[in-house]
């Protein structure tokens, strides 16, 4: 069995099924996305998610708020379902084909991970008993960006007759919109207008203009049914082709549909350069776009697979989430990685903390530019996130948004949003650990240094001395379940991490060439980076001498414990049953909040405090977040617990291919796909990226064989192999390096191979 | 001059002076109000608020969540404009009496709080030349609670001729809607659809029904122009009489035109009670309607008039702030009073804390009824404050909305509203304050301590013993410039006293008459009890070592201070300029917090504490709130501060009438105006209402002649007057009772007179 093929057989035509289905099945490419929508449609009565989307592209949508207090956000970004190029009818001597109608004799649903498409494999038998083999294959292609293609062959199993074909371009569409759910608007609304519709040189153009952000989508499909002529019929805002064909019993029908979509961010002329990709792409020979996205997936598989020998299932959720990270991340600096991907429109497309901290450490591990383009983004953002920090009062530095598109913050309760000052953190982390990954002073020069300067200069100004400490009040940390805190321990440590940085990055560039114009650009003087470094010295960070964890904030242990075990399941998870006044009121935890401290940075503490909080939090720990059991399962590693960390690990993995969360059908959930790597990598691996190198202290889980993983550090790529037995390390390029191994220190060459620790905890 | 007249001559034609006058001259009883339109109307490029109101008559309206958290307030309940009566065009040969049109040769208006009436007088001249005496009289009956009354006395000064008067009742209304002001909704909403609309009897009528709240308002017109008869003109949605005399020069023609208003919350059939109501007090000669509402005015004047010599401005606000007082107050317990009384829409008739903390210290004090009445209101939504206890995760106890007025919470923003859990204790210690000026227990049985019982037992549910204090960790005080914080000293020490009595009053009770049956009834325990109080005995009452102040929460003194004297005067109303998380970051008061603490329950803390912590707060204090001058005030006299006292006293008093916080457009402060009387009595007079007893710590601005007012204490009436040497208390009626002076002890019989002390304070 190839666990690189996700496949269902004789799938369900339950409605329910079939919408989740529309996001396990989807084709992106990180930089557009199309839903695994059925190209003939459903029955009326079928609620469908049917969207194609364009990382990046955005339009401004009203956000009231119930009280108009002063600077709270009255406008959000939300990402845009664009025109809709998947609608392809067939007609079976004069029956139309549809899943609904007539006979399924047999079908199936497949996800190629190697070939980076998907299949739908049908039999259907014709109310009058005409017989015919469909296979339809789509590819959101990863060289060719723009691209996304659909291939229908069509073979008449027992007869003769005509075929027609009815290929459409819509382009009056809008976002997801469900009646039944109070939480959403009375209506639909329509964010994009087109502005011009035609059939040029056998190819239909829509270009839209958005309502309110003033960009423009080009969509441009070619129809190819052989030498076949087909017709076209231009409406308002849909324009169709038509094909007819004899089919004869035993032959196949080829079909193609190519989509180009284009944006004007990304593109001075989009229609002009649109038009010319779409006939660059038609020219080429059509295997070649498929073998392109094999290579360009066979190198992926090759740098990077996850690889786990002994459970099947995990083995495919894992190559899974892993495909998903590759199909979510946009290539380029214009668009991050969303909450949902470019799978759904759930949490309207917006980018948030996941980003940087459970999906660059896949990237920063793995692919490179990915990860720079990441941090790019932030950059190209900068100038928003000042504009933040001055709208909430602080007199210097940046404040990312809370959640985002364009680089304005979207968060309509500021609580569990924008006071979310970890995010400043969580940037300046992700750039530190590609510049530790990499040594690259030139990323730093070009953007690293300056967004880890402005945001230290943010915690300045935000922060406070007070009794000899430096405290940082009235943030949210990652756990929402209380909001508003003084000194979150995550906060805070973060951001003693991000002001020992920024100073050190303004040493290491001062001494650089052209490191003292660089400064003078920034206006850094030697007495703030000064300032940073005491801040970081004397930053506040909770300690309870009474249990010996490190609270969550200054007052969390003076809170009630609320009480799991006797909470009714019904009422997981809790937000959804809860007035925040309730949870902020007592301990318990949406997520991993400490606990993720502990990882990310566990140098702050000596293991007994990390073990002894691990054990408090989580007993008050909901993992309503989708954020939470990778980090949980990552620490129960580290901490001896290989059980444990296990269980945690197959509730990460298997999240959207078993629809745990159950809301699967808005999207999937990246940042979890990017933990289940880190529990893998960072868990049961125990790798570390630290200023003094990489370190590894792994762990094999019972339910295993083995399971492998590759780095790339610095100019070296290596390979590191588990087994019941031992770890092997093995240099598969670049030189030499210093590696720690259950903290011994080798320095690797070629390969190395350590015993396992039954216990890899002290 | 007759301080009891306010008045303004040749009074301004300018809008913004027009829409402030709307308010300042509105006429209302407690139950109805009217803003004070020009009948005639205005151009059409004024803006104007056009208002008739009812006391605790509202529809519910949506008030959609930016993000919809699980509890959050999605429909609140908003006052309504009710059937406009006020309209009357007058026809002088034939040109239409304006003030904007032909020629005003002068005009006053004024407010006569003796009569109980407005009045505005015009001499003008159209432009033929006719010139006319006009005066409008305008009269909210106290006694008459339904019926608003308006007379036009007209005489013709140069001409005989021609008057038409066409009075018009229009059921089409809607709430003040501004085009201009964004955080408005794109169109104006009509809450009143009308039912009914006839011509009976010659009265017009109009049933209208609410939209979502189920109730019924009905309105009666009827006018009276002598023996002429008019002719009706009946719309869908209005009805004008048409009235046509020939007109002396000289001889002055009357005309009225009554007002009933009902409602089906106090009227079973309202349309049926209406119209014996109209008819009974049309039957009756009209003077007596006049002098009865003098009558009335007289026995509240000679009850409660505040009076102050030597500062005749300073005199006029106290007496037209007692007057709002009175006519904001509800009469009964369908309505209570709204922080704009019933003169405008702003905050839109709700309710909040005022009443008990600001308000019913003059109703207990002065007018008993009204302040049983303002408790029942509280009994009578105390099931609703059961459910809004239950929506917040409370498992017993009552916790009551921020802002209601039918008795659900109508806070769009929790953190500074429902958040606001001292709004319990400001309740309960208002039943207690009743008590101890009344000593009813058959009152206290009757609701008072169920009131006392369902609170203190919120108070157990929400707080929770940390290190062997009883915490109640996030709430907001009244400082709104700080939320959801722990240990607020104003809400715990308020908890505190409402635990306490709530413990004492189910003793006393218990050992009363019928008092075993009342404590089966509530389940209240001897076990219960204890648990008050030892909660009581162990409140966390934060206190800082290092400044000797009491912090206003745990973490007040962690935080930055707001410098007051670098920040420019534009900024100011902070909330109006700065983003919450920046205000909740440092120390920056909007309004007394710790202070109205150390007022209202001055024995928790020795002075030197109380001293220290007003000069700390005063400086961080913005008094951005209206509630917050007089506080300082307060505290300012008993800490020896006259001068000062008196300053804050000045800003309290003059808020509405001089519009210096330049919205008195859209309605008084209600709050306000029971703070001003609070400053005089509680402030100047230094009196204190106890457990012990009542006593007086009296000081004298040096800007006063003298100055008094009068107590209701149990069965006595006592009047303090004070003057430059001396301060006389004078047994009006009652038995004797013992009274403190300066900490001193006397037996008060008839009267006594103690020397004024330079400085009062220790």
């Amino acid at each position: 069995m190839d666990q690189f093929i996700y496949q269902k057989e004789d799938f369900s035509l339950d409605q329910k099924e079939l919408i989740l289905e529309e996001t396990i099945f989807h084709n992106a490419n990180g930089y557009l996305g199309v839903r695994a929508n059925f190209e003939e449609g459903y029955p009326d009565t079928y609620k469908t998610i049917r969207g194609t989307y364009i990382n990046g592209v955005y339009d401004f949508t009203p956000m009231n708020q119930a009280e108009k207090l002063h600077g709270l956000i009255e406008e959000k970004q939300t990402i845009l379902n664009v025109a809709d190029t998947q609608e392809i009818l067939l007609y079976i001597e004069g029956q139309r084909f549809s899943m609904f109608e007539g006979t399924v004799l047999g079908s199936n649903r497949i996800l190629d991970m190697k070939k980076g498409i998907t299949i739908r494999n049908i039999i259907w038998e014709s109310d009058k008993g005409h017989r015919i083999e469909i296979k339809i294959t789509r590819m959101a292609s990863f060289v060719f960006q723009h691209l996304f293609l659909i291939n229908y062959e069509m073979r008449p199993l027992n007869f003769d007759g005509e075929i027609e074909i009815v290929s459409a371009h819509k382009g009056k569409v809008s976002n997801f919109f469900d009646p039944s759910d109070p939480r959403v608007a009375g209506e639909t609304f329509e964010y994009l207008h087109l502005s011009d519709v035609k059939v040029e040189d056998d190819i239909s153009i829509m270009t839209a203009e958005t309502s309110k952000s003033g960009i423009q989508i080009c969509s441009l499909v070619k129809n190819q049914l052989e030498s076949t002529v087909g017709r076209f019929v231009q409406k308002e805002t849909e324009v169709t082709q038509t094909f007819t064909v004899r089919a004869q019993k035993g032959k196949k029908i080829s079909f193609y549909k190519y989509t180009v979509l284009g944006d004007s961010i990304r593109s001075a002329d989009v229609q002009k350069e649109m038009k010319q990709y779409l006939k660059d792409v038609v020219s080429r020979p059509v295997f070649e776009l498929y073998e392109r996205q094999e290579v360009y997936l066979k190198d992926f598989w090759n740098n990077s697979a996850l690889e786990v020998e002994g459970d099947e299932d995990l083995q495919k959720a894992v190559y899974y989430n892993q495909y998903q990270l590759l199909s979510s991340v946009s290539k380029d600096a214009y668009g991050n990685i969303a909450a949902k991907g470019l799978s759904g429109e759930g949490y309207e497309g917006h980018y948030f903390w996941d980003t940087e901290m459970y999906l660059q450490p896949f990237f920063v591990l793995n692919e490179r530019e990915i990860s720079k383009n990441l941090i790019r983004f932030r950059y190209r953002t900068l100038e928003f996130a000042k504009d933040n920090a001055r709208e909430l009062g602080h007199s210097q530095g940046a404040l990312y948004p809370w959640r985002t598109i364009m680089g304005k913050e979207c968060s309509g309760y500021f609580p569990s949003g924008t006071a979310a000052y970890h995010i400043n953190g969580d940037v300046a982390y992700s750039v530190v650990a590609y510049y530790l990954a990499t040594k690259d002073l030139e990323f730093m020069k070009e953007c690293g240094a300056e967004i880890l300067l402005e945001t230290a200069r943010l915690w300045m100004d935000a922060g406070n001395y007070y009794q000899g400490k430096f405290h940082i009040n009235e943030v949210t940390g990652p756990d929402e379940y209380t909001c508003m805190v003084n000194n979150n321990y995550y906060t805070n440590l973060l951001a003693q991490y991000n002001l020992r940085w920024a100073a050190k990055m303004v040493r290491i560039l001062s001494t650089a060439e052209t490191g003292e114009q660089w400064c003078a650009k920034m206006h850094i003087t030697e007495e703030e980076c000064r300032s940073f470094e005491e801040a970081a010295d004397n930053m506040m960070l909770p300690y309870d001498e009474e249990t010996g964890i490190n609270p969550q904030d200054d007052s969390f242990m003076q809170k009630k414990r609320w009480d799991l075990e006797k909470t009714p399941s019904e009422m997981f998870p809790l937000l959804m049953n809860c007035h925040p006044l309730n949870l902020y009121r007592y301990q318990i935890c949406k997520q991993a909040d400490t606990v993720m401290a502990h990882f990310i940075l566990e140098d702050a503490q000596d293991i007994d405090t990390i073990r002894r909080s691990y054990d408090y939090y989580e007993k008050i720990t909901t993992h309503d977040s989708s954020l939470s059991t990778c980090i949980f399962s990552i620490m129960a590693a580290r901490l001896g617990m290989t059980q444990k960390a296990y269980d945690y690990f197959g509730e990460s993995a298997k999240l959207d291919l078993f629809n745990t969360h159950k809301n699967t059908k808005d999207g999937i959930h990246t940042a979890n796909m990017g933990g289940t790597y880190m529990a893998i990598v960072y868990g049961f691996g125990g790798f570390r990226l630290k200023e003094e190198g990489i370190s590894f202290r792994p762990v094999m889980p019972k339910a295993w064989n083995g399971y492998s993983f590759k780095i790339l550090f610095e100019d070296s790529k290596i390979l590191v192999r588990v087994d019941k037995k031992q770890c092997e390390f093995i240099l598969e390029n670049g030189s030499g390096k210093e590696i720690s191994v259950y903290d011994e220190k080798y320095f690797l060459v070629r390969n190395l191979a350590v015993s396992l620790k039954e216990n890899n905890a002290e």
